[in-house]
């Protein structure tokens, strides 16, 4: 997946140069990948070709960190460590930081358009169009917003519910159902069951998020740790605890690894990452 | 094309409904709406449909109006004025503007993946690949990133039209392209003309956008005037004077009138909009 992003970035000596540098800064060499291996988990299910799945993994991945980086600005969350590293815009500056966002952005559009990815260019377009719901105002952008209001306020749990389900859930959704595009359509019973898988591991993802920021150290996570509770931002553990917190992400994975059943061993990497999801440290 | 952007984009009724709100502020009820008049103008050339035409030229003009609300934010030029009304980030908050932006990019490129806009999805999707490669970083937001670089610098001429067939032109190029796409195919001649008659008239708008904003004041332009010098950026008027400015741009009108020969009355509409491009007093 790094060789890949590498490829299919700009190279950083093709003008703009600072800006191009930049978005590689922003996009490689971090990260844990949570969706192109989502993505390519999903492909399995399908069949689909590993070079397929690897463009669509790039564009959603792309999406991804041009998220980071524009949350990372002084404006939002003013962050200054992402992946172990200075945030773009302290590497960089802050137009820069703000410019390689919106690019990145473009990017992704650009890859899911220009490679060939799926049987048909109808289907191909439909992929468009669900990488871009996912990203725009009714999911990971509106997500966002949600948030910002959300700062300082009592939320109920179905409100901080249907504010993750758009943050992080929408894109990690997308990026299974991308994966699996690629390869041969699937039957009804099948999309239902792979998009119930996704809406899961989505929560679940978040909610061990949260989970995390509470009780891990900034050096682990590699990023600031803490500062969702510094910020006073309504999460799963100020809302439920972490105990409950943690039970409900226990449930989220049983849920999800039962929607697996109908794949039997096609199935075997999307559960292998549910285990992943909730078992990991950072 | 109001109707048609008010329609398009999302209900401010709907959930998240500030982000709504302030992405329907920042894109109706204001602009010259060059883009889409062009996406229009070349569809007369291959005979479109103006309900497709509609669709593309509306995420053309809405990518336009994301670059204007991350322009104006205060880590790039801090305008707090906007097409006669404050700027986004003024009206609401910046990250809120932010949002906006990136939320409106999205909003693009779904809608040229979820209408039928071309004779076939393959031509379809060859038409999101084109606004992304004008928007991206070898387009609209690489041209931004070498503007950046250019404050304070002095650039050869060159290097002044090279930032501005990125800045400015791609989109503009793209409106054009995108508006005949919706038609029949065209020869690679007619294509060719198209193509040539759009980087003309790109050029000439920035160019007349340079002289507007020496000689014009903030009531006529709806924006700041005289910002260009007060940043020391350099333009074609601090480059060449004023008087050569506007020899070049006529010079760019006739090239770009002439590329319309080919299609006789077919591309009247599109000489009309070069007379508007040239003669425009904001």
């Amino acid at each position: 997946m790094e060789t890949a992003l590498s490829r299919l970035l700009p190279a950083a000596d093709i003008a703009p140069q600072r800006l191009h540098d930049a978005m590689r800064y922003a996009v490689l060499g971090g990260g844990k990948r949570v969706r192109p291996l989502l993505a390519f988990a999903a492909a399995e299910v399908s069949g689909a070709d590993p070079e397929r799945v690897e463009v669509a993994a790039a564009a959603v991945e792309i999406i991804h960190a041009y998220s980071l980086v524009h949350d990372d600005l002084p404006c939002m969350d003013d962050d200054v460590l992402r992946r172990g590293k200075p945030t773009c815009h302290v590497q960089y500056d802050e137009p820069t930081a703000l410019l390689v966002g919106d690019a990145l952005q473009s990017l992704a559009f650009h890859l899911l358009a220009e490679n060939e990815l799926a049987d048909t260019p109808f289907i191909q377009l439909d992929m468009v169009k669900l990488l871009a719901a996912a990203s725009g105002s009714r999911g990971m952008a509106g997500g966002q917003a949600i948030d910002l209001e959300s700062v300082g306020r009592a939320l109920t749990l179905p409100e901080l519910e249907f504010m993750h389900i758009h943050k992080t859930g929408a894109l990690i959704r997308a990026a299974v159902l991308l994966g699996a595009r690629c390869g041969r359509p699937l039957s009804e019973d099948e999309s239902a069951a792979l998009d119930h898988y996704a809406k899961c591991v989505g929560l679940a993802f978040q909610v061990v998020d949260d989970v995390l920021d509470s009780e891990a150290d900034t050096a682990t996570l590699g990023k600031t740790a803490g500062k969702d509770a510094a910020h006073d931002k309504p999460t799963y553990v100020s809302l439920m605890g972490a105990e409950l917190a943690k039970a409900m992400a226990a449930d989220l994975y049983r849920d999800a690894v039962e929607a697996l059943e109908g794949f039997g061993d096609r199935g075997l990497r999307l559960k292998q990452l549910a285990d992943y999801i909730i078992r990991r440290s950072h």
